[in-house]
């Protein structure tokens, strides 16, 4: 499915060097699971198959949420802010954890006027998910 | 204050060109309200003053968030997410809309099969809070 009218009119991949932001909520609790980015590819992928595809910068390749650790994003809705150049996906993330440090959200930094703390702790061990890469 | 360590270790500026994704949501409902950009002025001004301040992209300037229309934004925490270059703030949204069109959040266009629906109504006339260029 390519991106159409009125989806085309709506969405501005041209801001952002041909990327929208995306973020990924928890769609029960709004837990910020991660943010990251989609080509419209990502974009059409994610809505045709109802599970998280973005874009990874780093990679430079479509990168389908979950793909290696099996924690896959289902998602239950996508909402497209006022100018076109960040999408919010509702999720339900399964096993639990978004972060590749085994986290349930990549946001586990809380700044503080004494410094920085460590919000949660992973829920499993990376390297066994991931491989020694983790 | 500059961002010094331990903020300056977890933080990385470089990825996005010297800025950062910053997303705002309603620390009291969960709702995602909007996404912008910071440099790391932007975020110390934000770190000392209690309140969002962003880097306009499109203004190139720095952006204390309500300067035209009063509705600051007042920041309750602030996390940092697990490869430094994205922030959210945890913010209560005075006036009760971040959105330039009077909306409480940016992200009123949903995705449907069908094609998008619009999820909010204006709180208020932006024309009356920007003048005739909101």
């Amino acid at each position: 499915m390519a991106i159409q009218p009125p989806l085309r009119e709506i969405l501005n991949f041209d801001k952002g060097d041909g990327l929208v932001t995306a973020i990924a909520q928890d769609a029960a609790s709004g837990e910020v699971l991660m943010v990251a980015s989609m080509n419209p590819e990502a974009l059409e992928r994610t809505l045709e198959s109802g599970e998280a595809v973005y874009w990874s910068r780093s990679r430079r390749r479509l990168w389908h949420k979950g793909e290696e650790s099996g924690n896959v994003q289902r998602v239950r809705e996508v909402l497209v802010d006022c100018d076109g150049d960040a999408v919010l996906l509702k999720v339900e993330q399964t096993g639990g954890a978004a972060c590749h440090t085994g986290r349930r959200s990549c946001f586990f930094h809380r700044l503080t006027a004494a410094g920085v703390e460590i919000t949660s702790e992973p829920l499993f061990d990376p390297r066994e998910v991931y491989g020694a890469k983790g």
